[in-house]
């Protein structure tokens, strides 16, 4: 009965969350039925599993054109190991639809627009058409004047922040997105609410003979996602990553996640805490009070729209020669840091998803059987025929 | 003799650093003499304090105008509590002018410029005056085209990069900082050397009831200044804040300032350094790789010349209505948050600077003995009339 009790309360705070829909289910469903090999994954190769997501998207009646690029930025997070921000969000955006809170033939409009900046409107859609629209944008500005500004309000959920960002890089630009998110999970520091969303940050850069530097990071200690895979691999959670209402470590991950009470980056407030919250508050500012997305959660503690913040600043309006050249001395430099321990060498942002990238093209996506049994359902439920059994 | 040898490393490193310079001369003195009452402070008005920098940058052979403008920014980190980047900087900045580091009288020039970017040189000069004139030239292509971005090579220390941000917010913008540093003092991840500065991230926004919000923070989990500090009072730094060349966390404050092995934000892998990290990257890649200021120190361990970085962005393109008004709904939100101790209120970044600078107005900057005989050393070298005894 307790335990019951606490898994309802869990269904209810993952139904509310906005992210994480799938894993939070998951974890609920292990937690009851105690099958463990749930969580072993499948291999699924990228194609089939895009043509999964390309068969469900159509079926909700999206555009072929708005198929095309949701189901690409859907895999850029599956194929990089940003597993949040995947596949395993399709039960929560067929929610999204269902309430009437996204709608799949989203009308994007420029609202305003002046020299370097606009303000697009993204129609209530998911988010990942007009944040690729919009990033797109905003590297045309800079083409033209040297740096781009472009901010969407009225949109949904976008994957991982780390796509739009490496667009940018991609057109040989330095790249700048960010985002709100719905539900509050960031602590301030000296609080005992959670005030704020895990806000990301995403920065890339183009080198020339190195791959771009790129950073996608949300700004609280650790995501959602890391606590319920502490959880699932038996491991506590360390202190400095979520903290109970009086303010001490959880260390849980399965009740940490249900609390949602995540610190900002640096954990405490002797590990300067009050650094990442502000990092928090400033992402907060470019995507969500440029934009007017408000801060409030309405009654059922989310805030139904998405606000997005896209910046493309071109590198040859500044320095003599080649940015890239320099930008490969700057990641040479760093990669020849001498190690703390042989074999394991200091890396630069973007190595880590580029070496899981690399294996997953090769051997295909590791999906949680939940997962799959998740997108089972949501394939069963669009009427489309489900492809993702007899995988790798 | 060990604490001689010690002592004379020490001066070493504090003549190469090229921040903190009467910080760590300071540590020095009261090192060898045992005088801890050179801690004790005495309070200056700020007007005296602004009359001694004048005089003694006249002296120095700058223009009336860089006199009036450096003064300005040198006492606003004097008068904020940033006491690291005061005027406890003026011994360390003779010694560049009589290096030939630097030129009392540089040629700040725009070098390239178009649409709504700009490339100036700072002209081997002090870093106050072209950071000055950089961030009002962003300020300008932000009214002009809606974001401007200005980025300087060639240029010397600029004080707080939140005294530049906050012009920005002053003149209804959002605004953002950074620069290099000279000289390596953060160990990247899974390194055990250092390989970056402690590059600083400034963003300000203007709300409208509300003081701008305005975080300014090194991206490491603290500074050099905050290490001394802990030594000064008999504290050991806590653990996550400085490592030595094994990983192993350093304890000792001063050892740990010699050392200049501090950690990024996030403190150890686990807390998510490499977020810190790729923080302090980024901001090397815009006011260095951007620049071409390059990454590798000279056979001094310095890099002689500082990039920096300034972006203003038009809040009033995006969103409907007014945004300071929605700033000012963000702000009380988080001030709102239930505080985990009754009477530590949740504050928001550039709070706890706003109580310094109200009382050091009411009452003075209290500058630490050491400092106030430091002052007198350069006053007496550049032929001025000392006027910081008798104070408050």
């Amino acid at each position: 009965m307790a335990t019951g009790g606490r898994l309802a309360a869990f269904r209810r705070t993952a139904a509310r969350s906005g992210t994480l829909w799938a894993s939070t289910v998951a974890v609920d469903r292990v937690a009851a039925v105690g099958m463990q090999r749930l969580w072993k994954p499948v291999r699924v190769p990228a194609a089939r599993l895009g043509d999964q997501l390309a068969q469900v998207f159509r079926a909700w009646g999206m555009s072929e054109a708005h198929v095309d690029v949701t189901v690409e930025r859907v895999l850029y997070a599956d194929l990089r190991g940003i597993d949040s921000h995947g596949c395993c969000m399709l039960p929560f955006y067929r929610q999204q639809l269902r309430d009437g809170i996204i709608t799949p033939r989203p009308s994007i409009v420029v609202v305003r627009e002046s020299g370097s900046t606009a303000l697009v409107d993204g129609g209530g859609g998911l988010g990942h058409v007009a944040a690729s629209e919009s990033m797109a944008r905003a590297i045309e500005k800079a083409r033209e004047g040297g740096v781009g500004v472009v901010a969407v309000r009225d949109s949904g959920h976008f994957g991982a922040a780390g796509a739009y960002a490496a667009l940018a890089a991609e057109a040989g630009m330095i790249g700048i997105a960010t985002c709100t998110t719905p539900t509050p999970a960031v602590v301030p520091t000296f609080g005992r609410q959670a005030r704020l969303g895990t806000n990301p940050l995403a920065f890339a850069a183009p080198a020339r003979q190195h791959r771009p530097f790129l950073l996608d990071m949300a700004t609280s200690t650790a995501s959602l996602g890391k606590l319920i895979e502490r959880w699932r691999q038996g491991l506590a959670v360390p202190a400095g990553w979520a903290v109970n209402s009086a303010g001490a470590p959880m260390t849980n991950g399965y009740r940490a996640a249900a609390a949602r009470h995540l610190t900002p980056l640096g954990g405490t407030p002797e590990g300067a805490s009050y650094k990442g919250y502000g990092l928090a508050v400033a992402m907060e500012i470019l995507a969500g009070v440029l934009t007017g997305v408000g801060i409030e959660p309405s009654a059922d503690g989310r805030r139904p729209r998405v606000g997005q913040f896209f910046l493309a600043l071109d590198p040859g309006r500044f320095g003599d020669g080649d940015f890239g050249e320099r930008l490969d001395e700057l990641v040479t430099w760093l990669r020849d840091t001498p190690p703390l321990t042989t074999g394991r060498d200091v890396q630069v942002a973007g190595d880590p998803e580029r070496l899981v990238l690399a294996e997953r093209e090769r051997l295909g996506i590791p999906l949680a059987r939940a997962v799959v049994e998740d997108l089972r359902e949501v394939a069963a439920d669009a009427g489309v025929t489900f492809l993702l059994d007899g995988t790798l």
